[in-house]
This record gives structure tokens, C-alpha cells and sequence, in this order.
């Protein structure tokens, strides 16, 4: 297949493109590069030292003599080039994960609000009108979050984005099915909760193939491809606002960082490894919806956890502490959350489960690199509120956050 | 009350403008004047000749002693500035009346498509970010339309933004309330889809106090304020794109055009006249939401009827004939609706219904001006698909229509 990564230069972007490259499809990645220059906003790096896309590329040709074109091109900016784009190229699938995907990032500041609703409601947009207007039936698989559920307890397991209602009628009861009503917890996710609706627009009235993946909270950096060479290797987030909470953890615990745990440490969520990330992808892409098909909607996703009991493991594994925070979000302190994910299973997805020896290998990874490491960006300090923002005042070394946000 | 008029130059905002203004209200109209450049770019203009904005409050100045400050803004492209203005101007309300409202025009082509979507969500966004950064507590009143709930046919009544629901969970049945589930039918209602997830977060995020009217489809141009002077008049749309389907028919059986049904005619649509429009506004601002409280939603129509029953209803009153064309927009062809709307009731609304009085006053408009009307701007061409716009080939007078889009 000839398949466009959007946003093939990111934390998911780059192994996905390696694992479909390797597996023998035809791999373009098309990215503004956007997730560099957010690193030089913020004046933090990747805690592995990550090369250009280019020269990624270029070893990636010499390790295994497979090529990977790579396209600058800003999907939410420049719908023309876009359109022209997709016009010669003509994938046979679309991979799109060209949106901004940090929740902190996106409640910095009101700047960050609106670039992210910008940034991701016009990238995706755009894809979409480019595709009808070009006439490509490409299969869209389009990476989005679970968060789009929202994280209020319910005791019925998540239904793989469709919900069976009944609601009364004067003729008597009516069962119906319906978008699993979304309830997002911060910009970011506002965002993707929005792309659903977009989606199910254009797959009824253009007969898109559409599929959506609710991924759960990515951890782990190796992926078979990525360790094949050093500077093929995936960036690998540690700060406050693009680091995720399980990769945080680990990484505090290599460079003896008391593990911080926001409010309770209650809070319930889905988790996913790079590897299966990846291997969902290629799975989606084998499993297309026809014209006319409603969105195909998965959860991406193999276990859940409490945060607590995350940072207690690792304290457990590592001799890590850990320090209690407020929480400069907003939002349940405490939730259940059970998740289906029959459909990955069917696909024969082999869930790869936290285990000793994966989560040494991030601390591993951790450890070679702790000299690239700001501590002072280890903190998550963007707040969800300006009220939430004042709880929020020293870091667990004692530094104080007013001057780092 | 010091209320802000986004959209204040348009053919709701500016009989809401009037009304709000003649009741005593601080009001400042705040306004891109977009409106006015599709009139140009479509080469159509209103079918009531149609002063400047500054000239429409100078005018109102002088018939009435009342100012109506105007300020040329765009709120999709000017974040900056609109937060400045917020700041300064410290409205106590907010009507957000400035987005595209025409679901054909947003339709025409994927650059319609994609003006649709940026313009409406960034305008939207944008001022609810900006709302939270400035800190004022504004209650903010958006128009929506019917159009978010879809038009599938369901036989209980449309509830009012919000349905009671029950599902299974393993504990046993639980009842849950929900945003109506949303079927938008073109990329216009779309984004009106979008800003509901947009207001459901910032409510319940930082406590912003919203209503969203789910307005049906207006019809009639005067209002008491408009008609206090010639150059007071509202704006009057003719034309396929911006025309509204019984306004389209009165204006047809003035300049003896066939009425244009599209389809079977059985599309069954909410209505709800220009007068109450206004008044409606009224009521809603007079009945806010507390901080912390669920986006209010009402529904704000009076009436429903099927397009080819006020067809027949026009015919019968002014003679003239029914012509049957292809529709171009992919919906249902035939659909109950019943809809609620006790909360307006409640409030005081006494509707003001179809009657024949009022159906002559806009054939009477009709007639007046019906020499600036270009016959050949009165099709709809705008189709939803490639395969619905080649269905549609000449208009009831024997042009080609291939020319025309």
C-alpha cells in the first residue's frame, strides 16, 4: 500500500512510519514539524537525542534499504498544497496523527487554547474536504484518545465508540445507537471530541472510510524498528507537559526525582505500548470500513490502571519515593474506568502488559540519557484553571513553579 | 445591560441589535461585515436595499435619540484584538450571532467547505478562550439552530438540548441525561455540532454561563424597529444560498417564479418568525445561567410544518404555481418532527404564527423591490455531493443551472 503518515515526524508519528516501512508499504510522511518547534518553544528536548527527519530517513535507507519520502507541509495552513498533494500522490491510506496531543500544552495559556483548536480542527478538516474534493478513496485512520469518553465513573465497560441507548417515546421504548456522548476533560481533548463529529459528517455524506482509534496513554519508547539503529531512535517526552504519566514516573525514578503523583493518584486510565500502538495501526489499516460504512471506532488500548498504583509500582521496582502534588487539572480525583477492546483482540492483537523487564527498559533508557535532563521541566505546572494554577506553588525539590509556567 | 452584538450587521443581529437597543440596553455591535463581502463575492445583494452599518446607526440615532456603538472586527482571525475589546468594554452579555449561517453556501465548494469551518469554530472558540483569559462574567447567548439534532425521523418530541437516556450496566439499568446525540446534515450545522462540545466544556471547565438557541428557520423581514424607517430595514435574502425556504416561496409568488420544491417536499422543518426571533433573545438573556450551571438550551421555534404544505399554502394564496426540482442536498426525503419549546413559553413567548396577514407583508416586500431581483440567482444550485449536483441541470424557467454554480 501507499500510505501517508500525517505528523509522521512524532512520539507516534516515527515508529508507526518505521513499522509500516518495515512491514512494505510505500511510506510518505507529510508533517510541518510543528512538535520540533514546540520543543524550542518550551526550551525542552527530547530526553534521546533525536535527529532531523532527514537524516532519519537517510539512515533508516541505509540500515534497510527502504525508503521513507518525507513532505514539509502544514495540513491546517496550507490547503491548497495539501490538496495538490493528495491529488499526485494518491495514498491508498492516511494515517493522520498531525494534531497537538498534549492536554497541559493545550491549558497553558489561551495562546496554546487556541493554536490547539486551530491547529487540530483545521488540520482535520481540511484532510477531509481534500479528500471529497479530490475524489481519493483513501482509508483514513485517524489516531485519537480515549479521553474523548471522559473519565467519569461508569460502572458499564466503554463500548468501542458507539453506545446502545433506549429512550421513551410516546409509542413506547426505542432502542438506538449513537456516538458514545463525550464529555472531554481539557482542550486537547475537546478537540478530538470535535474531530468525531466531523468524521461521522463526511463518512455519511462523501461515503469516507473512516477509522478512529481511541488510544489510551502511550508508554515505552523501543519499538523493533526504532532500536535498530541509534539515530533512528523515537523522542521520548520527560517534561510536565508532553511527557506521559507512567514514562514520567520511570523516568523520575532514574534520576532519583520523587515520582509525582496529581491529587489522590484515584484517577483511572487506559495504557497502551509503543509497540501495540504501532501494531494497531498496521491492523486498523487491514481492517477498512467500506464507502457508505458508519466510522469504524476502536479502542486502542490493552490495560487500565490507577495512577497510585502505577507510582507504587515503580517505587516498588526502583526504591523511587513518591510525592503527592495538587492537581492542576480539573477533574474527578477518584473514577472507575473498564474498557473494551474486543476488536484489536479479534484482529489478534497480542497485548504486551506492563511487566519487569519493559519498564526497566525505559529506566534504562532514562539512566543513559539523565544528562540531558532539565529537572526544573519535570514538573507538570500547566493548570486547568487560573484557581487550580495558585494551588500549584513549590516543586517536590523545593523550587518554586511560579517562575517555570 | 451593556450587551455586545456579535454578528450585529446581519439579518438576525440586526432586528436583535434594534430590539435590545429599544429596550434600553448599552448596545455595542461588534462585527466583520462578512455578510456584506459574500453579497459581493456571490454577486447578489439583499432584495431590500441595504444602508451601511454606520449608517443604519446613525439613522437609528436620529429617529429614536438611542446610539448603537458599532466596531469592525473579525473574531475568527483577530484573537488579540477581541480579547482587548473584552477587556475595555466589559459587556454584561454577549449575543454570538457571527458565524456563516447558510447551509448551502457552506456546501458550494471545498473552499466554502473549509471558510465554514475555520470562520465558525475559530469565531466561537475564540471568544470563549478569550472570555476566560479577560475574566469577565459575561453571560454569553449563542444561536444555534434545529438543525444540530438532525432530521431522521423520530417520533418522540425533540426535547430541549438535552435527553434523558437509560443503558445497561452490569448493576443494572442506569438513567444518564446527554446532549442530544447530534446528526448534523451539512458542514454549516456541522459547526454549530462543534460549538456545542465547545460550550459543554467551558461551562463546566472554567464556569462560563452560556445558552445556546437551537433556532428553526426564520422567516419575515420586518420587525417593529425596522419598520420605523426606510433605511432601517432588515436584510432580505433572495437568492438559493442565503434564501430561507418560506421566505424563498413568498418571494417567488411575488415575481410569479414557480415555488421551488426540492425533493418530495416532505421534509418537515421548524419555523419561527423574525419578530419572535428577536424576542426570544430577549429571554434568554433575561433568564441566565448560574457559574458552574450545564449550558442552557432552548428550543427557539414556534412551529413546524412540511416544505410542500407551505408550497400548497402559498400557492393557494397568491396563485402561484409549484415547481417540483431535483434536491441537491443529501437528507431524508421524508421526516416527522415535533419539537419542544416550553421553556420559551414559560418565559412568556407568545408565538407569532403563520397567518395570512403576515405572509402578504413579505409578498408586499417582495413586490416592492421585486426589480432588483436577478431571476437567475433564485435556484439552489449548492449540492452536497458530485452525484447530487449533476441531477440538477436547468431551473423552472428552462436556464441551464451548470452555468450558474
Amino acid at each position: 500500500m501507499k500510505i501517508a503518515i500525517l505528523g509522521g515526524d512524532g512520539f507516534c508519528g516515527w515508529p508507526a512510519t518505521l513499522h509500516l516501512s518495515d512491514a512494505g508499504h510505500e511510506v510518505h510522511v507529510v508533517d510541518n514539524l510543528s512538535r520540533r518547534w514546540i520543543d524550542t518553544e518550551l526550551g525542552v528536548q527530547s530526553l534521546t537525542p533525536m535527529d532531523s527527519i532527514q537524516e532519519r530517513c537517510r539512515i533508516w535507507r541505509e540500515v534497510t534499504g527502504r525508503t521513507i519520502h518525507f513532505h514539509l507541509l502544514d495540513l491546517a495552513k496550507e490547503y491548497d498544497r495539501l490538496k495538490a498533494w493528495l491529488a499526485e500522490h494518491r495514498p491508498d491510506a492516511i494515517v493522520h496523527l498531525a494534531e497537538q496531543r498534549a492536554a497541559p500544552y493545550s491549558m497553558k495559556s489561551d495562546r496554546h487554547k487556541v493554536y490547539t483548536v486551530t491547529n487540530n480542527t483545521c488540520a482535520t478538516h481540511n484532510l477531509l474536504a481534500a479528500m471529497v474534493e479530490t475524489g481519493i478513496d483513501a482509508h483514513l485512520v485517524h489516531l485519537g484518545t480515549m479521553g474523548v469518553y471522559g473519565y467519569s465513573s461508569v460502572r458499564a465497560p466503554i463500548p468501542e465508540g458507539y453506545l446502545n441507548i433506549r429512550i421513551d417515546t410516546p409509542d413506547g421504548e426505542r432502542a438506538q445507537e449513537i456516538l458514545y456522548p463525550t464529555r472531554p476533560g481539557s482542550v486537547y481533548h475537546m478537540t478530538k471530541s470535535l474531530d468525531q463529529i466531523l468524521f461521522q459528517f463526511y463518512a455519511q455524506n462523501d461515503g469516507l472510510r473512516i477509522t478512529d482509534l481511541h488510544q489510551g496513554i502511550v508508554w515505552g519508547t523501543h519499538t523493533s524498528q526504532t532500536a535498530l539503529h541509534p539515530q533512528l531512535v523515537n523522542r521520548f517526552d520527560y517534561d510536565g507537559d508532553y511527557g506521559t504519566v507512567l514514562n514520567r514516573f520511570l523516568i523520575q525514578a532514574a534520576i532519583g526525582y520523587p515520582l509525582t503523583v496529581h491529587g489522590t493518584g484515584g484517577q483511572t486510565r487506559a495504557f497502551i505500548h509503543i509497540r501495540d500502538s504501532v501494531r494497531c495501526i498496521e491492523l486498523a489499516l487491514s481492517d477498512a470500513p467500506a464507502a457508505g460504512d458508519r466510522v469504524k471506532i476502536f479502542n486502542q488500548m490493552t490495560e487500565t490502571h490507577r495512577v497510585r498504583d502505577l507510582a507504587e509500582m515503580v517505587a516498588r521496582l526502583t526504591g523511587a519515593t513518591i510525592a503527592t502534588l495538587p492537581n492542576p487539572r480539573k477533574e474527578a480525583p477518584e473514577n472507575d474506568l473498564v474498557v473494551k477492546n474486543d476488536q484489536f483482540l479479534a484482529l489478534g492483537l497480542n497485548p504486551t502488559v506492563l511487566a519487569e523487564g519493559l519498564l526497566e527498559e525505559v529506566v534504562d533508557v532514562a539512566r543513559k540519557f539523565a544528562h540531558r535532563i532539565d529537572r526544573s521541566r519535570v514538573p507538570a505546572v500547566s493548570a486547568w484553571t487560573r484557581d487550580l494554577g495558585a494551588t500549584v506553588e513549590h516543586d517536590p525539590e523545593g523550587r518554586s513553579l511560579k517562575s517555570v509556567s
